[in-house]
């Protein structure tokens, strides 16, 4: 199996955390993309991702898988023992369920934020990122304080279970926890309040497959 | 089990469907809450999915899990035979990547232009969806550029394939489907050279779970 990414930011980190959990990283041949030169909005890479987008997961087949959660389906099932993913249809419900928060509450408008209302990743990038449109600091703004209100939401869920998606560890944990590295990258602080939050995320950091993912 | 939702609504529809193809629909009880009045911002339904939106199930042990993709992994797996959201890892791989593209693509970009370009659902709900803020008009616009653009990625992907994850019916059909019903409702049309998306749309129409949702 091959992965396109870059390694470092945020979509490529989670999945090589998955990979480090289900201990798959040494089947995996990695292929570098040149953000930064917007080179994953460029045809050659249209081709394998119409989106536009890393991580990329091409199978041996061919077949090409973008979006973490697919990727996430696809290596975690793999030995029959998914882990991240959920067992039982209960699990599954609730971790995807989260999964869909960690991207909507925090990753995503931090993402937005990053992207509308900061310089983001530079001129090559901004015309697929951000046209100028008039309006557009202040909805990057407002992404930000929704991203502050999901660090709050998620730290009231932490004071009363361990794990995002309740007693176990799971994607939805890695989603958070990948948000929030965007989060510091863009400059929005976790609150000195949400201390559930930071005891969690010093916990994670904790875990052999965050310490050395893929 | 229960669900909180309203009959007609796109997101509603989806897990109706759902209910309808797994024959789960006698199983239900279903409990409607007041959109128009704003009844999943209030502190009564927030205790049920914070997050304030419909569909929520409800399961017997008073679990309730909302996002769609949530309620359907729940609904299909329950009895061991999950037709909507794959059986081998490839599948569920395939599925979740083209379940995330209908609501990146189209679904959400639909939503935002309806709440942030249009009178939306009216006055009670306009708070919760769209702060004034200057350029919103510009930007439900683009929005509604993105869900057209959205169609033709669609369209193109069906000329070569009978379903949007392949050669079966699966939620991300579903997904698209529910999309294009709420691009009807908020007047942004189909373009004519459509035809794959046309064709594919009159076919799911048939469908027995399409016809006569739960």
């Amino acid at each position: 199996m091959k992965i396109f990414d870059i390694p470092g930011f945020p979509n490529p980190l989670r999945i090589r955390i998955v990979l480090a959990e289900k201990g798959l990283g040494s089947q995996i041949e990695f292929s570098k993309i040149d953000l930064l030169a917007a080179e994953h909005k460029q045809p050659a890479f249209l081709e394998i991702n119409p989106l536009g987008t890393v991580p990329v997961l091409q199978l041996d087949d061919g077949t090409n898988i973008s979006e973490c959660t697919a990727i996430t389906e696809y290596l975690d099932n793999l030995d029959g023992n998914p882990i991240l993913t959920g067992k039982t249809p209960k699990e599954k419900a609730i971790i995807h369920m989260m999964q869909k928060r960690a991207e909507s509450e925090l990753a995503d408008p931090v993402g937005y934020y990053f992207h509308h209302a900061t310089p983001g990743l530079g001129a090559a990038l901004q015309p697929y990122k951000s046209p100028e449109w008039e309006g557009r600091i202040e909805w990057g703004n407002r992404q930000r304080d929704k991203a502050v209100a999901g660090m709050h939401y998620f730290d009231q869920l932490l004071r009363s279970q361990p794990y995002i998606a309740g007693e176990q560890f799971s994607m939805a944990d890695i989603t958070v926890y990948a948000g929030l590295i965007f989060a510091g990258f863009a400059s929005i602080a976790i609150p000195n309040q949400c201390s559930a939050l930071l005891a969690w995320q010093a916990k994670v950091q904790q875990r052999p497959s965050v310490k050395n993912p893929a």
